[in-house]
């Protein structure tokens, strides 16, 4: 008999059917018992009459379930299942580490990820993985629908670019390599091939830093595009994925109106960079004057962004690279980069890279004709994170990679 | 004036439009001259009668041309721009190191691939790149159809599993770690929380192979799905990709009817494996007798396929793992997994494997309740070299990474 799913079962009353899943909690009353049932859609109600039935099946063990379906209000989805024939499809489970059965995992943070196969498998945790698929999955559809083409960049990288501290190093055949902190000089070198590109991928970071925001290695969403006009092009294309993401976020109560709301860096900050305290007050200004959770500040110094990053022609001193704040966090960054090969030479050596060798091929690709373009990356985790309004990055990553952390 | 792309030109004849893109070529006649420009959409013809205008624009120049569209049968979309205005969005761009304008580049593969940023801008390797764009996003849409849910797995590993050969070592924050070489352990167990899982996304094999087929990272397609009867119904699952993948190249001649073509190993092939030239007789077979360019052969000894595999328990010796064999050349492993706990134990132990350590998590998922399950992985870059005739896997690749190339 073919399986039916548990949300399904309210189109099969006085029929049989067939449940498969995990068994998500047994309930032994003087007269009946419940079963129930967890399967990827939901939870089944499952009545037998005699509880000792139920003692070869104990929580978390994979059944198989064949039983009539009758209404019963009062149950998930307003039925039953009756009469069961209940088959174990393994042996029976040991008892997980808490109880998932629960509306809410009772474990604090590092037990939830020690035992994280389990953990992920309680509705909550699940409900989050899901979220950031389909997050992902409208990133992509946001950025195709603009003609952006995805890309794969290499992850293992022969030189130290980008400042080439926080890299993990690595023995590749016996020569130094290190992992990509980021696909930054490959989507650019993409944009002279394919005009607008997109990638979802691991980025790798080897910071120190213990913090509730901060991973090792997370899931980058970048993108890059030709023929701008300015930033502003940039973020108009950053709005509308961001859009489309929250978009596919069940039920969620974000307010982000359909045009981006810009303002610049001299106009809400002073020093060279803004502080956490000053996002916090920009998104609570955005939210409270603007009705907005996202706002982009540009406008930037430039000696405080990186290399690549475009200055802004009348504002000298100034970028034309943005950040995304949202919610009073920053969450994306982004920029119009250079594009003239003779800028990115003055650049370097204003950095004090006299060695171009690391740059040989992005460089080569600004000298046979680049125009001008731009681009940003979401943080995955960073973003599921705030969207869902969840206290540390780590609840949003699915095996979290930190300082201290390699296992699972 | 806002950009048209090259091919909605001949919507616009009789009006003033504005091109963006690269000068793909200049041909300076006695009374005429031509600028070919190239978008991401295709070619446009634009016309000056005095050659010397062009003198600026290099080939690969990115420029912004405004003129006005008339009808041209002979041109590139049966139109060409006249009286242009001709901008440099750029400095003027250095001379390639092939010509980028000729129908193929005529140049071998190492200089390719030196030169892979100016190279991937040659409409022929650019469209090898939009194909496996396309072949992603069918392998995603198919899977998400069947109810698959997209996971990011850990790319970097504490321990060594899978034999702990070709693994790439590094330094973890002072701790040793490893690069995964395939998500496989993780996607097992994320079907005890999600049922059905896929992924998209590197991974590591520090192989010294030096052959037309192998790269030290490549993009894998994985896939995992829950409450299985056996092996063949993940074969359905992985057709279902494969039909998907294909019909997003255009016009491809390949033949692969809807019902997978199944055999079992031991009535194709004699010994413990097969070598590449029975894997070329059975495809040619499969093609002749069947009319199909996939075929899946079922049954592998035991013996060599990995530690999770599921035995075939009617034929002593034999497992429930297949390959898809993909005109002439295997393409797709997969198989049912073994489910059981002690199963796991007894399987690593006839391997010699006694220390569990690096197993933990897995075993943990395994003892906590594992209904019988399997997946598939293809190669993407693999698929792309043999769905277009290519003769290395290095033409499919964005960047390969092998054992002599780390750059760029």
């Amino acid at each position: 008999m073919r399986r039916t799913m548990s949300d399904r079962l309210p189109e099969h009353i006085g029929q049989q059917i067939r449940l498969m899943g995990w068994v998500h909690r047994r309930r032994v009353l003087r007269d009946v018992a419940f079963l129930i049932l967890r399967d990827a859609h939901g939870l089944a109600q499952i009545v037998v009459r005699d509880g000792g039935r139920l003692t070869p099946f104990p929580e978390e063990t994979p059944v198989s379930v064949v039983g009539e379906v009758i209404a019963r209000p009062a149950a998930p989805h307003g039925v039953e299942v009756v009469e069961p024939a209940i088959t174990a499809l393994s042996d029976p489970a040991a008892a997980p580490p808490f109880d998932l059965y629960r509306p809410e995992l009772r474990a604090g943070l590092p037990t939830l990820l020690d035992h994280a196969p389990v953990a992920l498998r309680h509705p909550t945790r699940a409900h989050v993985q899901r979220v950031a698929a389909a997050a992902v999955g409208a990133f992509r559809g946001a950025l195709e629908r603009q003609g952006f083409v995805e890309i794969h960049t290499p992850k293992i990288v022969g030189a130290a670019t980008e400042s080439g501290a926080d890299l993990f190093a690595l023995d590749y055949f016996g020569r130094p390599a290190y992992l990509a902190q980021s696909p930054q000089l490959y989507k650019q070198i993409m944009v002279g091939a394919l005009e607008r590109v997109y990638e979802v991928g691991p980025v790798f970071r080897a910071e120190p830093s213990d913090t509730a925001r901060h991973l090792a290695s997370y899931v980058s969403l970048d993108a890059e595009l030709g023929f701008i006009e300015d930033h502003r092009d940039v973020i108009a294309v950053c709005h509308l994925a961001l859009r489309a993401m929250l978009q596919a976020i069940p039920s969620n109560d974000l307010r982000v109106p359909a045009e981006p709301l810009i303002v610049h860096f001299t106009d809400v900050a002073e020093g060279e960079d803004l502080s956490p305290a000053d996002e916090r007050r920009i998104g609570e200004w955005a939210g409270r004057e603007h009705g907005t959770d996202a706002v982009y500040v540009t406008g930037y110094p430039t000696a405080h962004r990186a290399f690549y990053t475009h200055p802004d022609p009348a504002r000298p001193g100034h970028s034309r690279a943005f950040d995304l704040i949202f919610r009073g966090v920053e969450l994306v960054s982004g920029a119009q980069r250079l594009h003239r090969h003779d800028d990115y030479v003055r650049a370097l050596a204003e950095r004090g890279e006299t060695d171009l060798t690391p740059y040989a091929a992005y460089l080569d690709a600004m000298r046979h004709g680049m125009p001008p373009h731009g681009g940003f990356a979401f943080g995955l985790e960073r973003f599921v994170a705030a969207a869902l309004g969840l206290p540390n990055v780590r609840h949003a990553a699915l095996f979290p990679r930190d300082l201290h952390r390699l296992a699972p």
